[in-house]
């Protein structure tokens, strides 16, 4: 019996890992084509009576330092004591895999690196959109493409909300409270709502698909709790669903530009229909076209099954490198600045006589669409801009606001 | 320079091939760490002004005997010729990538089984679903999976005719005659219109999936020329659009079903959603849950994607197996008979006085549930049965038949 396989964290994660590996072992045998096992849980907490109580360990250092362990799990998450961890390993050719998204983000260049030195894997299915593949398919399918662009709902704590406001009229407050009771949103839901979470995702996606690392601290991000049940109906009544969408592109010389903020994303395109807690990514190539992935983003044996596979995978290929990894990158103007960034912008704004104001919103934007919802109040406007520079809008909406108070400003995919 | 790839075929998918890896051919041999390029395309017809006119050969011996290509891809499509250009490749160790699906579920796994004796791979990722990465995401992202359900809308040529009809209210005459005319059906639309192409593409799923080869003829396959306006009007009454699925399960006992048909879909599921030339795989798994796969399923560069990251993954690991292969099966019980399989079914039936038929039918049925079109006329009756054998249903469907003509039996998703 070989007892190669070690799994860092015994949370949501990593029990789900374990309870996903041994339940499926007998096959996974058969796949790798040779015997393998869980043989260390670590883990600083007790947990009595558990089925597993037998592997559970509290010292990293056994697993560092057993021959027999060809593969570790990290499922701890943060980006201090498992990058420690995971640089440790991987320094003495164990192979780590993960779903700690921080890590991936912040030090995942350097950690490709280290592995690439030390002949071993760093894989990260389970990074981004739990249960759904998508690093692989990007890495591995789709390498025959220049990826003209990324568009992902990457988060399914906001997605839930946004779609209690979108199909029950919910607002952002209750539809939060609602997603912690139902455990989807933790105490401090601060990393989901803000779009942190969401960024660390495209960061990753983007880093991979055009070659370079792209650190979360250079991409603009907003989040959705300043959208209101207003523009959900307005958005809704022009065709449109409100999303938080993470978008990664190619701007042509070089650079790239990568945002987080919510959206108003055309009935038309699939991502509108992506509802609660599920995700999904569009992936565009110069030869496939529009290529989607679809699924749960989250949740404990889904983000189990982008572990296991990525398990399994290094077990199959031990000592032989096995992703396409990407470069550092030190270079602080590769994320293009936002504000030069060409949008189309929904807008709302409140204004005594609101109606008045349409000369001036013609002057500043040339031909803009009104929107409507169900007994508008005489003091708002809504409406979508031509497509501009964002420093240009936001200019126009300065001077707008010696007469009206800016109300919402939300990006059109 | 390295001239390490042939490819044999130059028709629509081998120019692509051609075109998309000679475009992003520096980007390429960076992903794969060594320089890389097409030395050969062989084929039979000439092409006289062509941009690689000077790699076109006619005599395939010459790849064969030129030690300098590590890689083939074969878009030549039959199973005849490609069979044996195929297997002296793979017995002389050169990598083969296919998206030839007639051949893969024909001869799938003796090929594999070659490449693997040979210490070389063959790859088809372009088999199934043309630019939409599914082989490697089934094959190695839900590897730690029990994998409980396959259900794909798998050809374009159909789902474009089903849209029209749906969308457009054209029949299936007219919406076959457009899709000629836009050169998404062929002069002879069979193997398209009667389900054989799907039903070749979710053999190869489904013997990937539950690691025994699915022979075609063992698989039953109906297609959508019998569907009529009436159905589809039935149909989207009830929530439901009419799609052509291919569907593979286990059904626990080792044994498993495969059936390519028509099916109401419910509008929930995403599937219902997939429109035109579009393909989309649905697949669950015991940790994953459902994963959706969408992009373009046919075309020269969707198509010439999958061929080029199968060639660019060769490329990356010569000399190594990549793939977990399946087993042959000459067990001729391993599809279940569909007879024995349980459905939901629509059925459409005419009779003089059709209401009078209801009491027969409720003691025939159990309870049904009655569908509504516009209009419908008093000697028609459509209605969806209970989950039953689908024996008994036809059983129950003779006895109907002394007293109405049956026009049209379904199967609900």
């Amino acid at each position: 019996m070989m007892r190669n396989v070690a799994v860092i964290g015994y949370g949501v994660v990593g029990s789900g890992t374990v309870e996903l590996f041994e339940r499926n072992r007998e096959d996974i045998c058969r796949k790798i084509g040779r015997d393998c096992d869980i043989k260390y849980i670590c883990d600083l907490r007790d947990f009595p009576g558990d089925k597993y109580e037998d592997r559970l360990i509290k010292d990293f250092n056994i697993i560092l330092n057993d021959d027999e362990i060809e593969v570790v799990a990290e499922v701890v998450g943060g980006a201090t004591f498992a990058y420690d961890y995971t640089k440790k390993l991987l320094e003495r050719g164990k192979s780590v895999v993960t779903s700690n998204k921080e890590l991936v983000a912040t030090h995942g260049a350097e950690l490709l690196e280290i592995a690439k030195e030390h002949n071993c894997n760093y894989l990260f299915e389970a990074s981004v959109g739990g249960g759904i593949p998508i690093i692989r398919p990007l890495n591995k399918c789709l390498a025959g493409n220049k990826i003209m662009q990324i568009s992902g709902i990457l988060n399914g704590t906001t997605n839930f909300i946004l779609t209690k406001m979108i199909r029950e009229q919910m607002d952002f407050e209750s539809a939060l409270k609602m997603a912690q009771e139902l455990g989807y949103a933790e105490a401090d839901p601060t990393a989901d709502v803000e779009g942190h979470d969401a960024c660390r995702k495209i960061c990753i996606l983007g880093s991979l698909a055009f070659g370079k690392h792209i650190y979360p601290q250079y991409v603009h991000c907003s989040g959705i709790s300043r959208i209101t049940l207003d523009d959900v109906e307005y958005a809704e009544n022009a065709g449109y669903a409100i999303k938080l969408v993470g978008t990664a592109k190619p701007e042509g010389d070089g650079r790239i530009s990568v945002i987080v903020c919510p959206r108003l994303v055309p009935k038309s395109n699939l991502l509108s229909s992506v509802d609660d807690v599920y995700n999904a990514i569009s992936v565009t190539g110069d030869g496939s076209g529009d290529v989607l992935f679809y699924g749960r983003g989250a949740g404990k044996l889904p983000t189990a099954s982008a572990v296991v596979g990525d398990i399994i995978d290094c077990l199959k290929h031990q000592g032989r490198i096995i992703m396409i990894g990407w470069d550092d990158c030190t270079d602080k103007s590769y994320v293009v600045p936002y504000k030069t960034i060409e949008n189309n912008m929904y807008v709302r704004i409140k204004a005594a006589d609101a109606e008045s104001l349409k000369p001036a919103v013609s002057e500043l934007f040339g031909k803009v669409m009104y929107l409507e919802r169900n007994g508008r109040p005489d003091d708002e406007l809504a409406f979508i801009t031509p497509r501009m520079v964002e420093g240009d809008i936001d200019a126009n909406l300065e001077q707008l606001s010696a007469s009206a108070s800016i109300e919402s400003k939300i990006r059109l995919l």
